[in-house]
């Protein structure tokens, strides 16, 4: 019977001894085709474990706990899931929509968004008990009308900002006061916004237009000026090349003053001056490309691209403004994510069943790790930054 | 016997238990006088326990593993101390040397340099192991001269940036290859170094002057370019105050184009243009500057001052250049240290024995928790950071 005890407490004990652990370096794999998702750590470039029963992740993306304990991943099936990264345990999962599109959490950790395809809107949960806390429908027109929301981001001052893909809107919801949201809308900004980004200082938030060229700014330090169009011929354009997947724009890169931004459609990154938004130039890339993300310290740019492209990776070199080396990792390059002072980069290689982890001081692969079907890839890091 | 065991049981499984937990909100408070420091949390604003037995923290500074779950405290007297965060325990002390001032972590996070006044040097411990990795005396001249070394920071690739007071020296240490350490060194830099900075990305390194004025700046991007002389009016100057304390570097806050200097004995903080590195106005303030630091977005910079205004805190609106709000937190108002969403911020009042926190979007107090005799604060999201 002692003996029997004592197993039992050492069982219990060693199971919680490895939940002791500090969660600076860890992170997440969605594996989009298997409703799972893995979780990983950076110091030893291992996996830790599998959640399963997620729903349908495609295009799924994440945000942390400001703790860094939990993280909330947004399925497209509208499921919402709090999982514990050190109980390695789905917390909660709240269906909240029939189809939803990312989502956000605020500046204090308390509130987790998300936006809505359908039936539109945007829908606030509290981050500790997952109890919903405010709905916003997406109401527009004579208001019996419904948007699609996308392009939703967190913003200093407990804010949200997304746009309404119908209504050629942006919507600032200002959440102070959890219980009587604040919105503040922008509207004829143009034609059917389909993605968006706000700047790592939370201070610029900028959709692109899939119903025309240009795109809209607005500056959140400055909401009387209004929405602006800048980049007047940044979209589709004169359209040489079918478009194979609109970039994303959550990909932006900001190095130094300039931002580095995928063409659409053109084998090209278009370098932006942040200080007037006008283009400086244009580099000329291997496809079209679909992230275009700044390593920590800015100093290099990494590019993949779109079918039939996708098994490639370029770096930019943000001083010379040219490429300085071509990788080509496997097929189904879908994602990267740097570790958060830069020293390596994971990439997913969707097709090849796996994820790549880079040096990213001599492009050499260190290590690779099996993954189903690998799609976006999160570090807990992302907890201390706005609008990730 | 069997309930005795349980009762064991209960208490390490508890005791365990509480050790589970994220540790991304995570912090400490540095009790100067006494040796000691806190362990807090910012999501609840709480203690979680203090650590006895660091010896001299006057002037002491921290940085964390890349888990975040371990702090290296670097105290006057040479010691360097790891403590577990979890755990609420010193794991490991090793004095060093007689009398040292500060220290980094590499960019991988394997690696703690500590700077020294006696004998001088920089001497490189396993982050692991807390084993001597290279001792890099500080030798100029004929060589049996050895240097103060001051403003040791990490910078990408692993390379540590330090000056040599005694020599005018500026020296970078690349630790690629732990066990041969390469160093690049530049001479004639100008005169007694006292204190430096690195850029948040981690490209510019730039020490101040007691021996004469101007700056000494080196882009570790171009080394061939070598050091170049900025701010040729930065420093003592004519002198029309005398300087209570030299203003803290590390302290310069980076606000979009614009870095933010405290003046040197004088009533002022310096606008920088960092695209020229020249000056582009003053912004005149309650008393000679000590920190100067940009809340996370950039929007806000927040001073304190030297005595006898140490008692009084001012935040500088970063776009229209202009004081928007004075605080008086109370006596000895000596460090600040935002949350990493800028939400809130930490300040230490050293003689009122508490940290008081703010509110940053209506400069309201949130809550006062007793502190020893309190001067630096440091949260873990440090970890993420270069040069922090």
């Amino acid at each position: 019977m002692i003996i029997r005890v004592f197993c039992a407490i050492t069982l219990m004990l060693s199971a919680n001894l490895l939940h002791a652990r500090g969660t600076g370096d860890l992170g997440i794999v969605i594996e989009r085709a298997s409703g799972s998702m893995q979780i990983i750590e950076t110091t030893g470039n291992s996996s830790l474990g599998r959640i399963e029963g997620l729903g349908d992740l495609s295009h799924a993306s994440a945000v942390y706990s400001r703790d860094e304990q939990f993280v909330y991943i947004f399925g497209r099936d509208g499921g919402l899931s709090k999982i514990d990264l050190l109980d390695k345990k789905l917390v909660k999962r709240v269906m909240q929509a029939g189809n939803s599109i990312g989502g956000a959490i605020s500046q204090d950790g308390t509130l987790v968004a998300v936006s809505n395809y359908t039936p539109g809107g945007v829908k606030i949960f509290d981050a500790g008990t997952m109890q919903l806390v405010a709905d916003i429908p997406a109401s527009y027109g004579d208001s019996t009308l419904q948007s699609k929301v996308i392009g939703l981001v967190d913003a200093p001052g407990q804010k949200f900002v997304f746009s309404l893909w119908d209504a050629g809107e942006i919507w600032v919801a200002d959440l102070a006061d959890r219980s009587n949201p604040v919105i503040t809308k922008f509207k004829n900004i143009g034609s059917n916004p389909y993605d968006a980004l706000i700047t790592p200082d939370g201070r610029y938030y900028i959709a692109g237009l899939f119903g025309e060229d240009g795109m809209a700014l607005l500056d959140l330090w400055n909401l009387d000026s209004g929405v602006k169009r800048i980049l007047n011929h940044y979209g589709k354009g004169e359209q040489k090349l079918p478009v194979y997947k609109m970039p994303h724009l959550e990909g932006w890169a900001i190095a130094g003053r300039y931002t580095f931004v995928p063409a659409v459609g053109h084998h090209e990154v278009l370098v932006i001056d942040t200080q007037t938004w006008k283009e400086k130039c244009r580099i000329e890339v291997h496809g079209q490309p679909v992230f275009v993300m700044a390593r920590p310290d800015g100093r290099h740019v990494w590019v993949n691209f779109a079918v039939p492209d996708n098994n490639t990776l370029q770096v930019i070199d943000t001083q010379s403004l040219s490429i300085i080396k071509t990788l080509t990792p496997g097929k189904g390059v879908l994602h990267m994510e740097f570790e958060p002072r830069g020293e390596q980069v994971w990439v997913s290689v969707r097709d090849e069943d796996r994820v790549a982890v880079f040096d990213t001081s001599n492009f050499r692969q260190i290590t690779t790790l099996p993954a189903r079907k690998p799609s976006g890839i999160f570090f807990t890091s992302r907890a201390h930054k706005t609008g990730l």
